[in-house]
């Protein structure tokens, strides 16, 4: 007579093809039922429209027929719940951290607000072209998960990180900055990301440990908006060099940047600076410039946080053109460049 | 001779003024220690300056001083970890729930983006407002617990919910919008919640559960960035008759939103339809519309998301300032006036 169990072993045989885990390890088996010389067993996807599911399920069978009794073996295939994809997730992520072992970072930078859409994406994009001007090797980590930004910004068609036996590899930008980020391993750049926090978190963990970035002088993380999930796991798991806070005239966004820093002094990262953005327009039809969300606060900001205001940027029509056809690298800020030597003398003095 | 268990059992009898559960089962007490007949054990506080931390400790001290052979108590103070604050939060939760059984709340209607800084608050406060002159009765649940914008939208000065027998009693603004944010609740707003998602979708659940909204004919909900546990927690705990979309010009944000908007299908909201903010400025100095983002989007937007165009506001100074200094009220806006009314007549249509 067959057993469940030794069902189950003979599967614990197959291995999983991209990930060097078995089945049953990465909860891929679920509800096996024995007839008889029949058996029944579900093999459960992450997505439905996984490229390897037929390779899978039949090496799942192949297993199992092999099996002395067993005359018969029925599949079903079925779609993970968010909760066994997280299972599947970590179960998967304990395996390696492969990559990490070969990559030599020497600074690691977030760029964190709280408040969304006051140009963080933006700051890291450019700050990691200032960089790159200066002569330095950059990477640039998008560690906004839900809302990612980065890829839109640097490439105008869509690029995909490939693997390697080190791991996956961040895609490079025209002027040749390594990017990765949740939207470059999407089926289409608008499918939504609906995860839960420990998902989110275990992501930007595989971003750090399984991308073989190789060496870098500089890596740039893009921080999504909020002090939760996100924000942690890059505070606890990465090793920030320092962070820099950004921030627009809006005294509203004043506030909720005072709680970004607070988060920051809290776990103890180095802060580098404040950065404003949308200071100031310039209006194309008379060339005045106009405070549109009001006027400056970033000296008093700056002040009242006790770091240096790195600089100002303007609202300029030509950064969301540039953004939107993903040619962000033609852009040329001087405040951003200034920043670029600021941060390069400062962290290299430590370094 | 004393025993732990004993001074455990009295500790048991010993309420948490606030909660009606023992501050056994909120997990405040820790490390008792039995030597002869002194007693020590320390009492855990969700936070350090809690106003009602001498009451808890008096008490707490009392019940183990009445023990027969007691002789001396030691207390000590600690401050709860973020893990041990999560226990507090849902030991505290499961109480009770009881101000829902009282609400009256006809519709609920999310704000949401998935991009920051488009002015989901701005629009979630600016509908409150229209809906409020148009003669309904209002609510404001501010969801986004890690960067609160709304109460420095609608109060000058700090304001704090009081209780009730029903519940937290909302905080009424100048025209009479019930209002709830984690902001009232907190010692200072620029304080940070450094919380994960778990936290986070409790504190979302107690603003519906234990708030005392009364009757309302809509309560308006603004959502934080990003379609994770805030956004998750509001469409599967919230009872939601629709989710209005807030736009920006950007491409960059039409792809979020478009994240955003795969989400709600996902989970089967019925969506309303779009808003487009700061469309374009006016030049103070010519009087001339500025594209400060670029071209509008927002009809091709609406069109791809299959959604209507419900209006587009512009990027206006003057909305900054009232905002930092929570008059929000006092601005008008025709557009959104128009909303109110599309939105009134649909939804009192259906019920």
């Amino acid at each position: 007579m067959i057993t469940v169990e030794e069902v189950k072993k003979a599967l614990e045989g197959v291995m999983h093809p991209e990930t060097d885990r078995s089945l049953v390890e990465l909860g891929m088996i679920k509800e096996i039922r024995v007839d008889n010389e029949q058996v029944r067993f579900t093999v459960l996807l992450p997505f439905m429209d996984a490229p390897i599911k037929d390779d899978i399920v039949s090496k799942a069978r192949a297993a199992v027929e092999n099996l002395p009794e067993v005359k018969k073996v029925a599949v079903k295939l079925a779609e993970m719940t968010q909760k066994e994809r997280a299972h599947f997730i970590s179960a998967q992520e304990k395996r390696a951290g492969l990559a990490q072992q070969f990559n030599r970072i020497e600074q690691v930078i977030a760029v964190m607000s709280g408040k969304g859409g006051v140009g963080k994406s933006l700051v890291a994009g450019l700050l990691a072209m200032a960089l790159k001007r200066e002569g330095y090797k950059v990477g640039l980590l998008d560690a906004d998960i839900t809302g990612p930004s980065i890829p839109k910004m640097f490439f105008s068609t869509l690029k995909r990180p490939k693997n390697s036996p080190m791991g996956i590899l961040p895609v490079e930008s025209g002027k040749g900055i390594k990017v990765m980020s949740i939207n470059l391993l999407l089926p289409h750049e608008d499918d939504a990301v609906i995860w839960r926090g420990p998902l989110i978190s275990t992501a930007i963990k595989q971003f750090w440990n399984d991308v073989f970035w190789g060496d870098l002088d500089y890596l740039i993380v893009d921080l999504p908006p909020g002090t939760a999930d996100a924000s942690l796991t890059v505070m606890q798991s990465l090793p920030l060099s320092g962070v820099i806070l950004v921030t627009s005239p809006q005294e509203l966004a004043g506030m909720v940047v005072r709680k970004a820093a607070q988060m920051v002094q809290h776990m103890g990262a180095p802060m580098l600076g404040l950065v404003e953005n949308m200071s100031y327009a310039i209006c194309p039809n008379c060339g005045e410039p106009i405070e549109v969300f009001g006027p400056s606060k970033a000296v008093a900001t700056a002040a009242r946080l006790g770091i240096p205001l790195l600089g100002q940027l303007p609202l300029d029509p030509l950064i969301s053109t540039l953004c939107d056809a993903g040619r962000i690298e033609e852009y040329e800020s001087e405040v951003m460049e200034g920043i670029a030597r600021i941060i390069g003398g400062e962290t290299t003095d430590e370094g």
